[in-house]
This record gives C-alpha cells, structure tokens and sequence, in this order.
C-alpha cells in the first residue's frame, strides 16, 4: 500500500505529494512543524503540540492554515489512510506561494500545510532505552531563536550528520562552553551531586513538550529539577545523561563524546522518568 | 505566455512546477542557491557564481547535480524559454528527496535542481541609484556559517520584513556592534575621514560575487578599500554608504534607522564604483 500524505487539501501517495517551487518553505524556510506520537490510536500530548505549532506560527507571523478542530481531524485521517495505529505524525506549515522577494508577500498567502504519518515501533524504542544511546558534543551554530519550531535546520541537520559519522546518535550542542540541548531533543543530566538540571527556557532552546510533561512527572514525583545551563565538563563528570524527545521519549545517554557517563549505564533517574512518563501519556 | 521553470530534468510552467514534500530543501531547508544577473543576453560574473554555488554544495556535501557546461545550458535554455534577454535567474540545489530524518540520508540522493528566470527591469534600477536607498539596523541573529548561500534563511527574511515595515528597503545586521552585512547584500560605508570599508570574508558574512568584483573595480581606478569591520556608530557618521549585491549592482544608501546618511544623496563613491562595475560587467 503506497504512504498517502495531505498536502493542502488533498490525501495523495506520498511518491507525488508535492508544492510549488516557489512555496516559501522551499526558498526561504520560511515554515515551522511538529512531530506527534500516536500509540496505540491516541496521540500523546496532543494538545501540547498543537499550543506550540500556533505559537511558533504566531512568531513568524503566519497564519493558520486551518482551524485545530480541522487539523486534529487530519490528523485521525491520516492515521486511517495509513492504516496506522502506533505512528509518527509530521505537520509543516509554511508561508506559502508567492514569487521570490524577501519580505512578507504584499498579498497574504494561503499558508501551504502538509501531514504526514509513519510507523513507530515501540518495542524497538524501549529495548534501546535498556541500552542507552552514544550522544557527541558539537558548537552550537544556530540562529538565536531556537525556541521557534522552524524547519530552518540546515545547523541540525549538520550536528546529527557529525553525529552519525561519530556513530552517536545525537549531537549536543554548546554555546559558550554550555550545552543547550540536542540537534532534536532537550538535555538533562543528573550532577555528581545528584541535581537533575535541565536548561531553562530561552531564546537558546526549544521549549520541547516531552521536556515539559517530563518535568510534571518528575514533579508528581517529588523529584526535583533544577532549570539552569550546564556545562559540558558538567556533563562529562554527570552521574547520568538523557534526552527528551518526542519520538524517544525520555532516553538513556551512555556516553558522551567517547567517554561513559556515569558506569556507562542507563541510570535510574532516567528509568524512572521514562517510566513515569510513559505511564502518564499511555494512560491519561 | 506562462512563466516557465526548469526542475530536474523539466521544463514546465511555473504554476505546475512542484518538488516533492520530503525533499530535503523543504524539509530541512537542506539546500544552497545562487542569484544571477543576465543583460542584453549576457551572464554577468557568471563563473564567479558558478564556483561560489560550487563551494556552497562542497561545504554541505551535497553533491553537484549536473556539470557546469550542463547547467550553462539550462541557464540559456531558461532565457530563451521565457523570452528574456534581460533577467534575474534563480538556481537552486538541494540534497534532494528522501525519508525524513536529520542525518545525510544513507543512501545517496539525486540532488535537486531548480531553475528560474524573471525579468529584471535596469533602467528602473539605475533610476533608484539615483535617489539612493533607505536602511535599517537590526540585530544579526543569524547561523555562524552565513558564508554558505544556502535556503535557511529565516532570519534574513526577517530582518527584511522589518525593513519594509519601516519602509527601508534593506536591513544591515549587528553583531556586537558591528555591521556584517545586509541581508542579502554586502554593506559598505565611506567613513568620516574618508576610508572606504566592507567587512572581510569570514564566517559572518557571504563572500558577495559582486563585492568581489568591485573590489577590483576599485583596485583599477585606484581607490582604497579596507576589508574591517565597522560599527553601527561608524556607520550613522559615515560620509557615504552603500550595498552591492547581484539584483542591485553597487547601490547608495542615503539613510540608515531613519537617519540621513552624509547629506542624504547619494554619494561619489558609490556613483563611480557603481559606474565601473556596470562597465565592467557590461563591456567584459
């Protein structure tokens, strides 16, 4: 069965989902997006997402394409069209169609909006939580408004690719000689003194929406987080390491730039996270 | 008669010229592109964005779709395709279509490759040359690698949005106090005593085909130019100031954050650079 994504209106295989070359997104990335988790037919934090995808569009100035109403019933339908039940769900919003000039287009565009879904395999994702994942540090060259979800990533893409070649999984980023968070995911570690430290929320970092449930469940916990920078010699000396995401959840770092963290093991903090985490978004 | 594009491969009108969703450049904004100028038929430093596109698809690994000579004759093909003897000529190259995820894809992509043409009206730039440009500043919140002429630019349409809305019609970006460059042009000052200054090449800034050259320009008609950085201060006393970029050859800047610039006309040495460079490039 071909992937069927929705491409501003229309349900259509994926293999010719396509926008104009002038769509803004293609020549400015000039657009935002959201990555979603469903399991088992429920989105998780649905709502999260859907606050964040109208902040950073309300950043950028752009429209909404659609009401959330509208959007949140694309999102089932893509999920049916795919035949999925437990996916990964991709919304991109951009400006939309108009001849190339730099400024905002004089007439207002019809924001172009596309959906789409792919499968997750959870049990997968858990059995590399029992193993935890090789993290490197790269600089952090970003622009200095992380904090918008925009697909303008080009710095991203270039951190996971050294990553990859490093066979890491994720590049944390410094600024400064501190970390802010993942090419994708938000940072935490827990101290040699035992603090749980996760960096705030700026300009510097996305305001990640695992990262916020995280801190509720460590509240319910009693666990105490400290939002403050970290430094990278922080990180190397941490008794644990992990990362928050929504496609991974709440995952395990092992080691950081060739180096174990901790005993080079999956701590118990991020155990416990991941747990209560999953647990909160299984089952609310 | 419709406007036609090329991409990969294609010629097809504009209207219906798509790429598809999971390209990288919309995606990621995983692509690099050139501007070129064509007069009377005649490509205007022509090698000199070939090799820059070059250089801007070797720093991010992508692959060049085609040869030179090939692209060459696309850029022709565009011209005679769309009627233009005078244009503007939009290239742009991606890593291409693949599955989304951040690292290079695995299996190695067909880079995409877009290219369009519209028609560029001189006598109206010259005419604007004459009356000269008004400025704003704003804060340059860009990536650290603003010499690779990729498709990340957000932060550039920003900065011009807020241009227009102040009816500037560029914005030159501050880094701790000091003026990089426009956002899509290179910024140049003749100060109060006299010292006519652009920003080096570095990181910061794009190496501006056009600067280049008037650098030269300026070499034969033995006038001396200093590559330093300069300050937003030194800026609003300077004498003269000006932009070149590929649309907008050498262009005066007559006022800066709503300030007269000199005596608010344009200046002498943006009329004698502009003159030779329009010599340069129209009698080469």
């Amino acid at each position: 069965m071909p992937k069927i994504a929705y491409v501003n209106g229309r349900y259509e295989p994926l293999a010719a989902a396509e926008v104009n070359i002038e769509d803004r997104g293609y020549q400015f990335a000039d657009g935002v997006y959201e990555v979603c988790v469903v399991i088992d037919g429920r989105y998780w934090d649905e709502e999260g997402h859907l606050a964040r995808l109208r902040r950073s569009l309300g950043e950028l100035q752009i429209a909404s394409p659609m009401s959330d109403a509208a959007l949140r019933n694309v999102m089932r339908q893509i999920l049916r069209r795919n035949r999925l039940t437990s996916a990964l769900v991709y919304i991109q919003v951009t400006r939309g169609v108009a001849p190339r000039n730099h400024p905002f287009p004089e007439r207002v565009t019809r924001p172009s909006i596309v959906v789409t879904a792919k499968r997750i395999d959870i049990e997968k994702n858990n059995r590399l939580a029992k193993k935890g994942l090789a993290v490197i540090s790269a600089p952090d060259i970003r622009w200095a408004r992380a904090d918008i979800k925009s697909v303008s990533l080009l710095p991203n893409i270039l951190a996971r690719q050294a990553a990859a070649k490093a066979n890491a999984s994720e590049a944390w980023l410094v600024r400064d000689g501190m970390i802010t968070e993942g090419s994708a995911s938000n940072a935490w570690i827990v101290t040699e003194a035992g603090e749980i430290v996760t960096h705030p929320l700026t300009n510097a970092i996305l305001g990640g929406i695992t990262r916020s449930t995280v801190l509720k469940c460590a509240e319910e916990l009693q666990m105490k987080v400290v939002e403050r920078a970290f430094s990278l010699d922080e990180a190397r000396k941490a008794r644990e390491a992990f990362l928050t995401s929504a496609t991974n959840f709440v995952m395990p770092i092992v080691s950081l730039d060739g180096g174990k963290v901790g005993d080079g093991k999956p701590g118990p903090v991020a155990a416990r996270l991941r747990e209560a985490y999953m647990d909160h978004c299984g089952a609310g």
